[in-house]
């Protein structure tokens, strides 16, 4: 099965705007990129990129320049697929395998808001919408297309990394490139000592 | 082993005060209550709640008005006890089981933000300290008791819902009191036709 890992290479992660600068989004976004490739390597796979442009990886890649859900598509076209996105840095190959063991015709891991971080299709007739909240859209898809659905319930998948406080989940919990670029960026836990809430800041 | 779920009586859930009077507060922190339970007891456990103060609630109960660090501990000096904390309307018996059933002498699974929202704690040595990045603290606590330390991976259980936004998991992924509260109260999934952002909103 082609397991897919989509990459904007353009303009990654604007939502950390406030905290990194534009060259340091786009290799944060790379070293998160690595770690997911790494943890599906680990878990068996060979994983191919899919990028809005091309781009400097150690990965066979396919650029293709349409919107997300058209460009994973067309994938989809040519057969099962699994689709990981790529800032998923707390992903591992234990959980990785979680998700390529389970069951159905089509395999969902929730992101937060309801989002759809990783799928694995394997009904010809499935296609992805990631505009929304995808994770019910998918669903929807799939019952449309007599597709089996099973869901896997993991917090390192949920865990996609778009805004500063999503910068704590990867100093907390992750092992790999992404945790290793904030440390050598100067970017660290705080702890609030009077509320206890940790956020991710630039000492 | 003694099941205990901590829950805050008098002033819950004060981060939700932007969209639930104080009042609707308690009504959905009960029937956050109410789902914990509920799954607990599906999973064959006998919870019993540690409440602040004394609650109309069907489970045994507890009143400890101590901080919640020390109730807890004062339950853990008492032998080997789980604490899964009462705003996981998330939770079911699969994910609970997934807990109880890990290895280690210490189990905990991890909230967003450094939170731990469940634990096992079988190492008659070990004890909690919610305040701050507690899954941290609580793998130190229990490396420094020579506690052997598993986590458990789950995103129905690293969701505890503290803020507005941790609604739409409720509304998504919700299948109990909790999220039939919500649609009672007039709460729904609203999407930003623009961005394909989620909120949960009062229609």
């Amino acid at each position: 099965m082609r397991v897919v890992v989509p990459f904007a290479a353009d303009q990654p992660k604007t939502r950390l705007g406030d905290v990194l600068a534009p060259a340091e989004r786009r290799a944060f976004a790379h070293a998160m990129l690595t770690d997911v490739l790494r943890a599906l390597r680990e878990a068996g796979h060979d994983p191919e990129v899919l990028a809005t442009t091309s781009l400097d990886v150690d990965a066979p890649t396919t650029v293709d320049d349409r919107p997300l859900s058209a460009a994973v598509n067309a994938v989809l076209d040519d057969g099962p697929a699994a689709v990981v996105m790529a800032d998923l840095p707390l992903a591992t190959a234990g959980t990785l395998t979680a998700l390529f063991d389970a069951d159905g015709e089509v395999v969902l891991a929730p992101g937060r808001g309801g989002g759809t971080n990783a799928l694995v299709a394997r009904h010809p007739e499935f296609r992805v919408d990631f505009h929304g909240t995808s994770y019910l859209d998918h669903r929807r898809n799939a019952e449309q297309v007599d597709a089996s659905v099973e869901t896997v319930d993991s917090f390192r998948l949920a865990t996609d990394i778009d805004e500063p406080t999503d910068l704590v989940e990867v100093l907390i919990h992750g092992r790999g490139a992404a945790r290793d670029w904030l440390l050598d960026a100067g970017i660290e836990l705080v702890t609030a000592s009077e509320t206890g809430r940790v956020t991710a800041r630039r000492l």
